[in-house]
């Protein structure tokens, strides 16, 4: 059984898929306008080993990812200007191309973490159609409304809007400051745009698509629902991302979703990573607030130890990164594998009789001679280990299928009778010794006395 | 470098393939009217021994087996019956049925004898268009002509005939009895039938097929040609079969190829696997002369144990088989099974460790339990294989690339200088000893003396 802390409820529940054995797991990806940093990283190596974890107790894991290469303001709400905007006009490249530098760059900072990738990658720019869909949905249940700027949904309609985070509505009213509230239009200050018309600060949107509200380009999170649901089904099972996608982002996703199919819960369990924090004072040197993997190969540091330090705190506990703890991480790191290397050592194949074996079998396929090493690896005095491994592959010509026999299992009784035995003959009682191992004998099992104490095998 | 024996050259030949690392590999299948008989499968298991050895040397096999299902007589030659004929009238029921019922128990046979299958598989009935076409090719270059009952290749007219077989044709010409030829109109009695009239002798053949010399049959050597060609190419690297078919099948398959594509040779390594022959005597009281995979299961064998008495023989040696061999064989293959779980026994993950592991990874992903377990595991006691493997287990989910850490590989050198030392330590000079322990600590390495004798280790 796994168990996981669903946001939704605020507490650790026993993970049942909706479907036995299967998961349909959406991960938020990245916006595709920069370079990803440490803390942007540090949300995806969480969410690779859910997946592991999923993956290690025999779940079938389709996992689709979304690249988000439209539509993301700079205040992850409706303020600010579009990123990829931004990207645009600070290296001077079209949209396509800004878009495919950082995706591939995403994808080898993947790579280089062990990060397993997605089944589906989704772009936004690609989906338009299904985005526009959804919108008509929502507007046909009467959900929307139209200003001169944009379409928006209308939260007031939506009683469950709050559930995710757990905020009081009325407290974030308060809480929003006049000057970011830039649509004088809007109805309620968390109605969130689903489609922005090219017009007013946005007139010299550089991507846009014709639609039924004018031209213009879509809202940051109708492309989740619209493709998570394409992917995955109208209700699916996992639903991640960092902790600041809490309050907005995902329960703007939850609204519109569940408003457009009718269907609740949406998603079945939430999980979010937490923040990981730069020391500023201890930074102020280096790279500063934006620190990417680049930074940390520049280094001298291996990618797999910042994974090693992420792994090392829990991922709903904040990280508190410095210099000297991924320092520590990576020494950790090196000590294992020096300690792993020397294990291998006592376990490889042998040489000696792999040489022989393949001598044989490009000889004119000399199998009365294969076989006869087997016997011959099995006498020498070799650890068991590395005359197994040298033993599967012989078996790799000789197909006895020597990789299917199961490792000999002692039952406890016979365990717990031979330790008995063990006990009288320390203690020198001989005769209940050796009756003790005839009854053994009857049970098929047979005694050797070694230097390590008494080891039990199958009698033949 | 493999070596293997070419019967076209009766020598071991090293062996190199048209393309580099890519063998075409063609195998004469099974004629599906009755279940194979051990004598078949012993061929088929030495095919997969030479198909394995060429895998294990990175080679990338393309391998092609045949069904017959028409055409094929009881004399391997022009003479008797077609064997699918026999079978159907024997069994009652239309080609199709007795061709699937046959096929299916022959790759059941070829499964439980852990026997690779063919990347393709070819039906000679489902190849008609393909052998007529060849046909029609040979008659164009004037190597056939026709007579009343078939279409004949003209082995007059291809001196190299006998090449493969080695046998002047003059002699085999004394050989051939009156009687058995039943064609008067052929003009060699080595000339062979291309395609079979619905006339005569086969007046009520129950296969046939229009054709332009008449509605009829193809002969059983041309679906060889054909079908090998259309999936390896004109010329490709081995041909294998029984020794059986060295003098008619083989040698009729080489002139007809060759003289079509007026390529030679048409392959380049012909491989042919010896007799497996019955005791009659022994014999008598049991299954008979028509033993089975079936015949040993009831008898209470492993198929395996099968497969292992003829690899204790060389493929080019007959095999002379009794009850009492396989039986010895049975109890080798057991023996050794035993041997082996004994072995897997010490080298097994540690279910303390694995236990532990699974319940931090599946309690809400708690990775900083998780990776302490690594160093429990390092410090315990247990087997090297066995950490090992533990720690690979837990490397799915942690995903450090635990998997491609190297073994650790000490130098000639330094085993030497360390083995230096360790006469000086025995001999009581200890000033040397630790001399060249400093010296080795130098080069980064460190001598520790264990019961065992001296192990040397990375200096950390």
């Amino acid at each position: 059984m796994i168990y996981l802390f669903n946001t939704l409820s605020r507490q650790k529940e026993e993970f049942k898929p909706i479907t036995d054995k299967k998961v349909g797991l959406y991960t938020c990806g990245p916006t595709v306008y920069n370079f990803a940093h440490i803390g942007n990283l540090r949300t995806y190596i969480f969410e690779d080993i859910l997946k592991r974890v999923l993956i290690y107790n025999n779940y079938k894991v389709k996992h689709v990812m979304n690249i988000t290469d439209v539509g993301h303001l700079t205040s992850d709400q409706d303020e600010g200007e579009d990123k990829m905007d931004l990207a645009i006009k600070r290296e001077k490249k079209d949209p396509k191309e800004i878009a495919k530098l950082y995706t591939s760059s995403f994808k080898n900072n993947l790579k280089e973490l062990n990060i397993i990738e997605p089944d589906i990658w989704c772009q936004a720019t690609e989906h338009l159609q299904e985005q526009i869909e959804l919108i008509k949905q929502l507007q046909k249940k009467g959900y929307t409304y139209e200003t001169t700027q944009a379409v928006y949904f209308d939260i007031s309609k939506f009683p469950k809007y709050a559930q995710l985070s757990g905020q009081k509505i009325e407290e974030k009213k308060q809480g929003a400051r006049e000057e970011v509230i830039v649509d004088k239009e809007k109805k309620n200050p968390q109605d969130f745009a689903l489609w922005f018309k090219l017009t007013g600060r946005f007139k010299n949107h550089i991507q846009h698509w014709p639609s039924p509200w004018q031209e213009g380009f879509p809202g940051w999170h109708i492309e989740c629902s619209a493709m998570s649901m394409k992917y995955l089904g109208e209700q699916f099972d996992i639903h991640c991302g960092g902790v600041d996608h809490i309050g907005v982002h995902h329960t703007n996703e939850i609204a519109q979703s569940e408003t457009a199919t009718g269907k609740s819960p949406w998603v079945k369990y939430w999980l979010h990573g937490e923040f990981l924090l730069l020391d500023k004072n201890k930074m102020a040197k280096s790279a500063g607030g934006f620190i990417t993997l680049n930074t940390l190969r520049e280094k001298g540091f291996n990618p797999l130890a910042f994974r090693l330090l992420c792994l090392q705190t829990h991922y709903r506990q904040k990280i508190n990164f410095s210099w000297e703890s991924l320092a520590a991480s990576q020494n950790a790191l090196k000590s294992l594998y020096e300690k792993i290397s020397e294990l291998e050592e006592t376990d490889r194949q042998l040489k000696e009789y792999k040489e022989k074996f393949e001598e044989a079998i490009n000889d004119d396929l000399d199998m009365p001679k294969a076989v006869s090493l087997i016997w011959e690896v099995l006498k020498s005095d070799k650890p068991a280990g590395a005359k197994k491994k040298t033993l599967l592959n012989f078996d790799k010509v000789l197909g006895l299928s020597l990789d299917k026999i199961k490792p000999l299992k002692i039952p406890e009784e016979i365990k717990t009778l031979a330790s008995t035995r063990e006990k009288a003959r320390i203690n020198n009682d001989y005769k209940k010794a050796d009756q003790i191992r005839e009854e053994l004998e009857k049970l098929g099992y047979q005694v050797e006395d070694t230097k390590n104490g008494p080891k039990i095998k199958n009698k033949r």
